[in-house]
């Protein structure tokens, strides 16, 4: 199958979210965190009833689309890459805002709405004035992400097919992913995993190690990720663990920059300058999307993580998860 | 029925409206009002299929609730203030987002939702880079307001009875106008009424001048409006009129800020400083819940005028047309 033409820089797979950001101040925040039982600064996932409680709660919202591979990709298209987006909505109004917002960037997203069960899933994101996010996740329709939403010539057109560890959170998504990434790689694509959250590691750390050793070309983490995923305490160690298996590895360390392994050796890069940071939720995505847009453009290592600083530095200067501007624009004199 | 206590201070009455805001450079924002016949900076009213049309051409965008007697509520809550709200929504996604992020500021917002008929309504909003907005309105579950929505004990309980200009534009809600006007009136309360829209008020020119003459205690323009409604060139001249009827109106001018005429006379009332404006949406309806707050509060005229200016000048420093902060501690100092 390596004769069919790659039309597409990147496929993606993961959660179809909308997100419901609300500002909190210190007190507020302390109080809804503590009386449903969230986890400041991260992500846990919540039936109907439990992010209906939370909801009655927040402050007043805004709904900006979401989910974490979702936004990498709305980021690969403000760059102006080739992408296609694999996730389950409802045909309900959340639903229709979630499809509007990909295709309105020319993004490639054409899996059919469930008629029936549960209702687009949303995210409920809380932002404190120290810019942390805390979320509460109902995947509603994206937890019916069988096999069948993956279609096999989206994913053989694509030079990456790129899946969030989210994505593990829900029992039915396997065969999807395994879909997924055995067309890839039967028609020699390169598959690139991000692990998405340290609670999410926790939850799935047998089988996201084997799909870092077995499966990933490409492995984006952060420090609590990738050493929750080896179970060391120093950064080092796991950095020497992963680049065993990968041939990238992509590694974020906030405001430190990041690290990234590649065939060789290690390219160190700073992060970029953000004059204020208002909500950190999309860094890590826009990131990804930084760096995939170098990789599948051929740029160097080093190019590309300048891309992916880049990216991640604008998303966090405003609330949402995905850009504001033309990232093709603010790239424009580094790939010039 | 005026021993009944004034336990709220104001009750408005509007239309529901989740506003959907997208950013667009100039020459697509251009190519979008050409192509569906809008009116740059103005407001049009359009149907089902038309919103439909134009939401499929719109870039990614955000939904955050609207409407502009809601968004001046959601203001006067901000400033600490007790009010109700009455509209209209369906029991659908968009209809639970707007309800909540009025009852989250504490609004008593208790109409209850349509279970059939036209979906919760909505406002497509395209801000171009000189934070114009274009906007065109589908009423949606919002032109089923009729009389039985005002309960007239709310109505009754409040100092003020708060009703926007856009409510002329679906015939439905005229008997609820009545209905609660009449309330108001015989619990001797005042009626505050905003003209809404130039455009608006071309279409209603009549009525509106039949409340401004025979209903309304309190009117809100801006120059305009105020303007179209009398015919006349001059602001002078339309101000001459105004302050036949009313016991005060207060004619917003932009940037040159805004004339307040009362029993006693007239106050000029310099606009507040703005770093930079984002989003001019709901200036007007931020100017009428500073004004509405210090009213009901018992404030003089001038300094009425004083918290208007500072919340129309909040809300236009970002995308949105409710605050993004406390206006009770922005106000601090000038109500101290």
């Amino acid at each position: 199958m390596s004769d069919v033409s790659t039309d597409l820089q990147v496929v993606a797979i993961g959660n179809a979210l909308v997100d419901v950001i609300a500002r909190a101040d210190d007190p507020l925040a302390e109080r809804l965190i503590a009386a449903h039982g969230l986890e400041r600064g991260a992500a846990v996932m919540v039936d109907l009833e439990r992010v209906e409680a939370v909801y009655a709660d927040l402050p007043p919202a805004q709904e900006i689309s979401g989910g974490s591979a979702a936004n990498t990709v709305a980021g690969l298209a403000s760059f102006g890459a080739r992408t296609g987006f694999i996730a389950r909505v409802r045909d309900d109004q959340l639903g229709k805002v979630f499809t509007h917002d990909l295709r309105s960037l020319g993004v490639h997203f054409e899996v059919p709405p469930a008629t029936d069960g549960p209702a687009t899933g949303r995210c409920l994101i809380v932002v404190t004035p120290d810019a942390q996010r805390t979320q509460c996740t109902y995947l509603g329709a994206s937890s019916h992400l069988g096999p069948e939403a993956v279609d096999p010539d989206l994913v053989a057109r694509a030079q990456v097919t790129y899946l969030e560890g989210y994505l593990w959170d829900q029992p039915d998504a396997k065969d999807a992913i395994r879909r997924a990434t055995s067309v890839a790689r039967a028609a020699g694509r390169r598959v690139a995993f991000t692990l998405s959250d340290p609670f999410c590691v926790d939850r799935h750390r047998t089988e996201f190690r084997q799909i870092v050793e077995n499966d990933a070309d490409v492995v984006f983490a952060n420090e609590l990720e990738i050493c929750s995923l080896y179970e060391v305490d120093e950064f080092d160690d796991a950095l020497d663990r992963v680049r065993r298996h990968c041939e990238i590895a992509a590694l974020t360390r906030s405001e430190l920059g990041s690290v990234v392994v590649g065939p060789d050796g290690i390219v160190e890069v700073p992060a970029a300058p953000v004059e204020q940071v208002v909500d950190t939720t999309g860094a890590g995505d826009q990131y990804a999307a930084g760096f995939l847009y170098g990789l599948t453009e051929g740029h160097d290592l080093e190019t590309c993580g300048r891309l992916a600083s880049l990216a991640a530095a604008e998303v966090i200067s405003h609330l949402g998860a995905r850009p504001e501007v033309s990232l093709a624009e603010l790239a424009r004199d580094m790939v010039a």
